[in-house]
């Protein structure tokens, strides 16, 4: 276990965790005492029908959450819903490399799958809140990635989907796109497979993880129109070194290679052996599939290809100067998309 | 110096080479004795007025430039032009930084700029072939950029520009695409600050750099669609290792730092003193501004803002499914677009 004032109750909190046990994984092996940290905004009615459901993204905590997307007068509103954000695996806050105990801890951490996040979460779900169906599950990024998993493998729970910026199955390209991630950290010394005593002794490469973000994560549009400055950034330095590097410098090596080896293996049709069609095809849940549309690495093309294949959906294109970094909501016009989409899947009825 | 049989007459060849002498650089210093290797197609006519100059692009030679566009019956035909191929400094086969003898050899060869380039061959084009003016030069990527200097410097003697994937002045963007192409070569502890002894020991960081390639370079839908085959790849994995790792390896580390160097700083505004709109205002040649529209760092939308401030220019978009590398025109749609471009730049009426 390693000391990071990251992953503190100050800077994400307030959570709650539960145990979910010793818990098996879809690649063989278990999480001794397997943690999820999660929050719960609103609360459960009487017949446990208003529960929301939100995974959490690649390095991002339910803090991110409740900042942007959660909030009275909104889609996503605790006086209606009781909105449950569940961080994942490797978040650095739920079981994770770095917080658990020798020798699961660091590099020995095992390979978990977006499959082991959901498995998770569903036993949080039906065991500790004993719900028995969602009105929504939704997420962006990775937590789209989940959104997917748990309307694939639990369509008699989950009556409505929206999986924002992400793939059910991911592509090659994306899957590549990891591979540089995953490169840009283990290429540092500091590394040391995986058994530095302090992430900050892998700075350098925690810094080129965070450069190649700005060169994906973002799109041209971003940079031409200088939009870093709606994140109170004054240059392109200030951004890039300030923000960018700031803000990744801080986590986890290995949480955020946990979380890489997920997000490039995410995949639904490993419900159906290898068969999307099939898998999609399992989905009752009412789905608005919502990519952006300048997003570099979870494109409209691709979403839009997996969306056909889902019975009861919409595509539903969210407009940003943002990139994949849109999720990030500093645009005004982002939030104004997001609550109209979401707000018109959780106001149109489904069946129970 | 160091051997590296990449860069042979076997390989890129046949090309004839000449010495621009001592020459002093844009930033400072010199380069002691500057040989620019080009290739001649096609004769010089008797008023010397139907040459055709071709820049290369990043880690291509004037051999790539041969077997992709210059043919008989093409628009780029020996046949009618005098079309002279020169490879850019750091190229490998002009002065780089491997094949230039101590102490200006490897690391400490000098910074080169764009302008560097074009100043270089305007002595080679009036010198030794006293060209007078130039009926086009065309470039793609790091030789649109060429292209752009050309035509902003030299306006009385460049006629026609085309300019392919490229832009006049780098955009952040793509500068931070630069950074990290750099950075997953120097991370390698083979690189030693630059002075390996053979490039094989930088390998690793060859191909972290040729995998950033795989991200950027082409774009999501190539992999969608498998358009590797297009290349005689078997499997994502042939391609990646087979052919762009294979690619990229054989090559020199500090002669592609040399040419990143030069393109992240790419500027026709450093004539002007800053002012973009006012360097681009000298350009009198007809201009087709040639962006790809898959093109993930070299972009329409900013490849438009640059057209639009060019007198007799026109956007030209080309349709292609490779991402920046249709470039290597892998598939027949890509050859004749362009030929139909040049071909109507060509038979386009100028002022001499």
């Amino acid at each position: 276990m390693i000391e990071n004032p990251y992953y503190s109750q100050e800077l994400h909190g307030p959570w709650q965790t539960w145990s979910a046990g010793s818990f098996e994984l879809e690649d063989g092996g278990n999480i001794p005492d397997l943690q999820l940290a999660y929050v719960q905004h609103g609360k459960l009615n009487r017949r446990k029908d208003n529960a929301i459901l939100i995974p959490t993204w690649y390095s991002g905590t339910s803090k991110v959450m409740e900042q942007l997307y959660i909030g009275k007068g909104r889609a996503l509103d605790p006086a209606k819903y009781c909105i449950i954000v569940v961080n994942q695996i490797g978040s650095g806050i739920s079981s994770s490399p770095h917080n658990t105990p020798p020798p699961w801890n660091m590099a020995k951490f095992p390979r978990v799958r977006i499959a082991d996040d959901v498995r998770a979460q569903h036993k949080l779900l039906t065991e500790h809140f004993k719900i028995k169906s969602l009105a929504l599950v939704v997420g962006g990024s990775m937590g789209a990635q989940q959104v997917y998993e748990w309307a694939v493998r639990y369509p008699e729970l989950v009556r409505r989907a929206a999986p924002i910026a992400g793939y059910a199955k991911n592509t090659d390209h994306d899957f590549l796109y990891g591979e540089i991630l995953r490169e840009a950290i283990t290429s540092d010394a500091g590394w040391n497979d995986g058994w530095y005593k302090d992430h900050r002794e892998v700075h350098a490469g925690l810094r080129r993880h965070a450069k190649i973000w700005s060169v994906m994560g973002l799109c041209p549009d971003f940079f031409a129109s200088e939009s870093w400055r709606a994140f109170g950034c004054t240059s392109l330095q200030d951004f890039q070194v300030g923000f960018m590097e700031g803000l990744f410098t801080q986590m986890d090596p290995n949480d955020l290679l946990c979380m890489v080896w997920k997000w490039q293996r995410g995949d639904v049709s490993r419900n159906t052996g290898g068969d999307l069609r099939a898998a999609l095809k399992r989905i009752s849940a009412k789905t608005f599939v919502m990519p952006i549309d300048t997003d570099m690495f979870f494109t409209v093309a691709d979403c839009k290809r997996e969306q056909k294949l889902i019975k009861d959906s919409q595509l539903r294109i969210i407009k940003s100067g943002g990139g994949h970094f849109g999720l990030f909501g500093f645009e005004a016009e982002y939030h104004e998309q997001i609550d109209r989409h979401l707000g018109e899947l959780l106001s149109s009825k489904v069946s129970d």
